[in-house]
């Protein structure tokens, strides 16, 4: 399928770089595809950053059928511009969809207009340590019609948007509240699935830790309120005893894309690195005996979070001092180091545009 | 606060009687409503039905931080409008509100919003036996921004659909099937909210259902997968040996305002009903000796839904010879009687505007 793209005749002036923030600002254009049953997926566009006209039935904004993705562009040191392993973010992409009965969509094709888009818009990838332009392709029902189904028609759209560094003042830890009273997800249910819902249950237990001076939640599994599923919007790594240790994709947790290239690059560089199922009283456990070496969140947004205190149930556990830790800052140092072509990436996870 | 009316000069074609459906066709206006930080709940109005311009990073279409209600207008017996219990709905309304961080919308001014709005509409209040006039108040947030925390602003808007018979051809028994692998809802969840990402998580299992036949999936509880919580858009009764049961609110099951109907009608006229945990092997074992004598859905659409089977891990359950029963037919006579204001309301559960 042909992409048409049609050029902005405004462009938008471009925002200081200490302005930036996170999804604040957007580009001057954006993707966008069409479905019915009649045509599948249809209309492929590039087309000027703007609204749409939407009925007040129209299914998404009651039902919630509707799926996203985050992935990076960089200028890399070259000067060529570099996104960080799309391919698995359509792979994953594809996987929520099936979940919330939402066609697929080519996955080769979605990133060619991930790259055409990206390199039309290029001139608005920030160039300052730890910046870079977000890109937030994402998928919804667009029935004009109340009833509980799917959708028979959707749309694909890709917005992009330059973010800032997330840690204003280079990499530190954070505080992580653990949550014992919500839960955000459960086997059979839709946790492992990126899509809106799962974000809309968040917010509850997110503003209660946040009062208590929490920036995250970590999410213990919805059966028993006892094994360390994820973060907000990370995964978790504990290091104890020597190893490293996360929790098993056991169904209700999003497969992240940085978890992966972390246990990659942990074995690439002689860690042991084990996925299983770890209940928060084995972390209180190892904290209590000095084995909880370094805890840390891994996602696209800030790529690896130090923590540097986790809260269960009024305990608190202060983990390596309050200071990041050794395997946190060689992470950080490797995956940004390769996000922005500065060193060899011999995991092949970039991808030149 | 007052409410500003714009109306409409094109006022729509009404549809058939015979081709209402559910959900398709909308009247002439709608209540609008938007909030934000500075201004709480402000402008609110009745405008002609149409269309919104969103930007593609509004909230909504990413977190899914959105709630909704669901009720009905009838045309009485002496020409004037009822509602049913259009309070309840709104308290609802408040507490869906409050676990998805949306703030609270007065409970009066919304009844009377919508009072107002019906009025106006009031020539699409179909006439039909089993028709009704749907209504659909629904909130979400607004923000154009990317990043997982409540919005700062927010919609509230009613929409009007008038609606056909739920049974094209009078009451009749339907097919459930209990669904064993997917999960809709855990405590600690988002279960007891009308919230837009329980029903994106029941699409899936609501498809597979289909496919084998079945109109609707039982869900189990969350935590062991043995407790029967609810119906995809009702609640569920069972009459075992003479005793009317249905699960307890627990905490993941939405809070049925039919099912309170049910409950309180059943013990006005003599009925023993136990609100507790019910096991689905519980139901099992009576139905083989005899003793699963009526099963029902209750819910605003259809009111009364017999169930004539239930098909559970490949055995089916026939209910009742597969047909009406004779609690279900004497609930859906008594309600409808009243909500159409056809027989006497000693429940004060209409409304009269
Ligand atoms: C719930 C959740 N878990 C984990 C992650 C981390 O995934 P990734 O590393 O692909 O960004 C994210 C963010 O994308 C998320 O939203
Ligand atoms: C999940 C769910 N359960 C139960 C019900 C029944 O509630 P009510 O009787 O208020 O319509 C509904 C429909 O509104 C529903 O969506």
């Amino acid at each position: 399928m042909e992409i048409k793209i049609v050029k902005t005749t405004t462009p938008k002036e471009k925002p200081a770089a200490n302005a930036l923030g996170f999804g604040k600002y957007f580009t001057d254009h954006m993707f966008v595809m069409d479905y019915s049953v009649e045509k599948g997926w249809h209309d492929a566009r590039i087309i000027p950053y703007g609204p749409f006209e939407f009925e007040p039935s129209c299914m998404v904004f009651h039902y919630g059928q509707s799926i996203f993705e985050g992935l990076k562009a960089y200028k890399g040191a070259d000067g060529g511009v570099l996104l960080y392993r799309p391919y698995e973010n359509m792979k994953r992409m594809n996987r929520s969809n099936d979940r919330l009965c939402i066609p697929q969509i080519d996955e080769d094709f979605a990133v060619d207009a991930i790259r055409q888009l990206v390199l039309l818009d290029k001139d608005w990838i920030p160039e300052g340590e730890g910046t870079s332009l977000y890109i937030r392709p994402f998928v919804f029902g667009t029935d004009n019609a109340l009833g509980v189904h799917p959708s028979h028609t959707y749309k694909f759209i890709v917005i992009l948007s330059p973010v800032g560094s997330y840690y204003a003042g280079g990499l530190s830890p954070v505080k992580i509240w653990v949550e014992s009273e919500y839960v955000r997800a459960v086997r059979g249910g839709i946790g492992a699935a990126k899509t809106a819902g799962n974000y809309a249950a968040s917010l509850k237990a997110q503003e209660v830790a946040e009062k208590k001076g929490y920036s995250q939640v970590l999410w213990l599994d919805g059966v028993e309120q006892k094994y360390v599923e994820e973060v907000g919007a990370m995964n978790i790594f504990f290091k104890i005893g020597g190893e490293v240790v996360t929790p098993v994709l056991n169904g209700s947790i999003l497969g992240g894309i940085t978890r992966d290239s972390v246990i990659e690059v942990l074995r690439g560089s002689g860690y042991k690195v084990t996925e299983r199922k770890i209940s928060i009283d084995e972390v209180h456990e190892a904290y209590k005996n000095g084995k909880l070496e370094e805890v840390f969140g891994t996602g696209t947004a800030a790529v690896i979070s130090p923590v540097g205190e986790l809260c269960y149930k009024g305990e608190k556990m202060v983990i390596n001092n309050n200071e990041i830790g050794e395997v946190s800052q060689m992470l950080y140092d490797t995956i940004t180091g390769m996000q922005k072509g500065a060193i060899e990436d011999k995991y092949n996870f970039t991808y030149k545009i």
